[in-house]
């Protein structure tokens, strides 16, 4: 049974509690909050778990196995540093860090000692994700064209990351689950038109070598919440939205094919194939629980979870490098990932 | 009674005769096609109206009073060169040309001759559109933080211009029309996965000088077909969704509050309003009809139709740097408009 | 080439004029109404077509091989006797009559002129249903556990026969056709809480010898336009949504097992399979051109369509019934079809 | 603080757990639970509470001060007399009873001991039924015309009621609420076509002495979940979609307007104004917390709640004659509420 300290009990931390709690291969003792209301929600939540304000005594306690970090993004190099020096496993919220180079520091820690890393992009346990990568490997939708997503909704309120950080994150972790190939460059744009200090309208776009393109809108000022991807391939295209209730991905039987005109060779002729629509059936598994035992078992057996440290540094170089293009009002950043 | 020539009995020809001949003020005399399955056609559906293939004979026309132009966009210039040179008002199909020295001559040779340009952009003419500019008029949006819209599908099959000339087209005429102030920069990504000769999938950027953002979305590789705009001010949000039978345009009375946090000053602290959903009655005329009266109704008082030839110049000002944007990756290209 | 003459330029008149001359072996020689303003519509639209208020000079024309009835169901009978006895085939709309005697009349003296009778059941044409009865064929969904139809909308202006006649008729056609069994019973409710002539909202179950059951709604006074149809079979299940643009026929792999349970067995044990959906291209022709040109190819071969006399009367018996039962605030009223 | 005792574990118990320990005037002393697994789930989850198969010991209990009954139907009248005989205020499931005799002596017992009782119709106390009652009593509705339900879905797996008891309960439960008038008769279908014991597709009448007419459409053999209900008012008319994730309740501004035509006298005339559609901000609280909070308050002051005993007794004597109908092929069964 692998004993988790929990640090943080805001938003995201009740989740992780419950999600230990329920896996069959773990349990938490420990949960660290420095806000008094807080632990009294959790000391009532969780009559048997030591709640508690002093961070020190948990990474030090002998007893615990992982110690899980559900604070603010800025805070994660130094917590999960910490972690790892006192010979823990961590199990850390997204995105990992703030620059890649605190990444990197926490991926060698780890090997040094022989710890797991697991980056907690929740999305790849999803059943839909899950699907849409073994569409993707089957070569089911042929080659990739594009990826395009809006992500977008009347945002939370505090924030401590813009909103490419925050939401266009997700898509990053999806996009390299399910890609084969790695983007080369990015461009982005995010802005923030009510005047304060963090952009909350983004647009972000990576190209790769191939004529493959990705394209992510993200926003925390649309009246509506919208879940919306698009997956374009040569033989079949992906729609997937995540707030169906019950057919969240759509595989269309569309493609595109060419014929040569010969009266009007100056014009592009497409063709395009109407087909059926088909709508899997998904795991409706809740996919934290699923990306908790993936944890256990990575832990248990000694090897590098799906969603690894290197995962989230390649996701974090990429923020920087969209960080870099904003500044450069949306220049072409290259990447080597 | 305006006697209309109409130039090109293609894919959007016969909308526009049908039009012309149910307005009051108008019908149609001639129609010129140089297809002679498309003669064929016309000859059949309109036994009353001269169908022939000479272009010369139906500009020269005495009885002729207004050419209608629905071409290929190349060879808009021309036509319309000739036709007000022969005294004719003109009626043109979007865009209204390959570049914007073109426009401008044809804006100069109009004036000069006292003749009128009405240009196609028939969204203005909706319901939907008219709502919109009528409530960001009134102030009922409060000031405009952005403008987002998502404009894909599985697209026709041959085209003369790229996907931004063909789709995000449409956007620049709504943003023009109801917004007051001019974008000052542009920037676009335009690319084509499947190796084809044009453009298949853009995206737009337009900058103004207040922190007022746009964006589109313009695909013809999409699996579904949206026509999806989100339009927010700080007072009000508006979703225009145009596939929508009956509820075209929302109005959520949702907007951005601020907030200082007294014990976290470090991070942004924004409130949201929540509250009802409008979704007003609009004008179910079909758009087509009120611009053909409209172009009616401008040619006969001698007045400048709402979309002249003013707007479709500038609509292809913005085209144009955004396609040098897209030759140059991106990058930022200035607009005075 | 089959000359037709169209009795009636009103609601449906014209569709019907427009689709027997888009069809490769009709046109329409005549036009019959007696509305004047119709009538001048009528040659407007049609200008090589005569159009007429002589009724008996139409059906008298010896030119003319099919007449279509589209007037109001009152006038059914007596003209569609009057072309027959002329020794024309008829094409008449649904209702095929107001009682069943008529149309059975109808049918004798069809068959004693070897004449073809086609009511315009028109839904029967259409992708949709099309696929449907296919799949049911091929025994797809398993047995037959129920059909459920809403078919509502804030309705039409006048009518001459109640909702149940207006609307459930169209689901009385499906239902004849998809189905192997006819139904043995039918109870139905109409009111009109609004006080006119004519029920405006009607409930309508129809029941079979096995324990099939079809249940229908139909109603003028729903704010909202819905056509929305359940098939459940015990292999599988279909949602048919005829207003969805491109996904009308939805087809859920999900059906019904059962499963004894040891310590409760009091209680219901069943299982249910969930599975994949999967929405089937439908062949998009307009279903009205299908009927005429299937119409056509009926006459020219001397055979019975697929909505022949004898599929109309059923249907008027059925709905006979239905107002029998509303007399008898929907007792069960027995059928032998 | 209201000591609660709640009796049963199973798929309700534990909402009914949460939602008194987290209102502020209650907490949960004791769960009885028969199962020994369900047991062990409870006291997982709640360390501080008795868990105990003990039915007597809670019911005698005298720090328990209210007795909450999430049990099978059947076992309803049994444990809440027993409770009321201790002098237990009581929060029942629905339905209330199996019988209406059985909810007549509860509620005479309760009144003889100055006890309340709760029946726990949830729906009632959310955001969406409360708004639809104001609308209703403002008179935005004008004249309620029709009430009309689908409340369909491939079902849960045990029942000890039939469809009619499980599903339809609910709309009875907001007619009852929402409209001044109580039902005059009814009329029920309800059947079994896969053969079990308890009906799974049903359809209910219910008739006003207005002209006002209510229909419900229940069913656990749908492969989709809908939940959409149309109230139709001569002034007014609303959709209440309760899955809509952010607008459940839309108000159209569309009814019914009388004109006689001149010369169609034998024909209806009615027309159909046409609107703006309002989606109202609904308090978002969730539903069982408000019933919890509203049933607390109602016993510490000592007044009858919305949802009390006579409120049950009616639904239940509705379905009683349901199932006399329904015994009767449909034929109409009055009631006297």
């Amino acid at each position: 049974m692998l004993n988790y300290g929990v640090i943080g009990y805001g938003y995201w931390g009740p989740n992780l509690v419950r999600s230990f709690a329920r896996a069959t291969a773990s349990k938490v003792s420990a949960i660290v909050e420095l806000d008094a209301e807080k632990r009294a929600r959790a000391a009532r939540e969780y009559p048997g778990v030591d709640v508690t304000n002093d961070l020190g005594a948990v990474i030090a306690d002998s007893r615990i196995y992982v110690v899980a970090i559900a604070t603010p993004v800025s805070t994660h190099y130094y917590l999960a540093k910490a972690a790892l020096q006192a010979g823990k496993h961590i199990f850390i919220e997204k995105p990992f860090t703030v620059r890649a180079e605190e990444a990197e520091d926490l991926i060698e820690e780890a090997e040094r000692r022989d710890l797991q890393i697991f980056v907690d992009h929740t999305f790849i346990y999803t059943g839909a994700v899950r699907k849409i990568k073994q569409l993707i490997e089957q070569g089911d939708l042929g080659n990739i064209l594009y990826y395009d997503s809006v992500r977008i909704n009347l945002g939370l309120f505090q924030h401590d990351v813009n909103v490419l950080w925050d939401l266009a994150v997700h898509d990053l972790a999806i996009l390299d689950h399910v890609l084969t190939q790695k983007p080369i460059a990015v461009s982005a744009v995010a802005v923030d038109p009510i005047g304060g200090q963090l952009a909350s309208i983004g647009y972000l776009t990576l190209y790769y070598s191939s004529s493959t393109i990705a394209h992510i809108h993200a926003s925390w000022l649309a009246p509506v919440k919208l879940r919306q991807t698009l997956i374009g391939g040569d033989k079949r295209m992906i729609v997937y939205n995540d707030l169906e209730p019950s057919e969240k991905v759509r595989i269309y039987d569309k493609g595109v094919e060419f014929a040569k005109s010969m009266e009007e060779t100056y014009r592009l002729q497409v063709g395009y194939r109407s087909g059926d629509m088909l709508a899997p059936q998904l795991d409706p598994s809740e996919a934290l629980l699923v990306a908790a035992s993936h944890a256990n078992d990575c832990i248990i057996r000694g090897v590098a979870p799906i969603t690894c440290g290197q995962v989230g540094c390649r996701i974090v170089k990429v923020l920087e490098a969209a960080d870099e293009s904003v500044r450069g009002q949306g220049r072409i950043v290259s990447l080597s990932l």
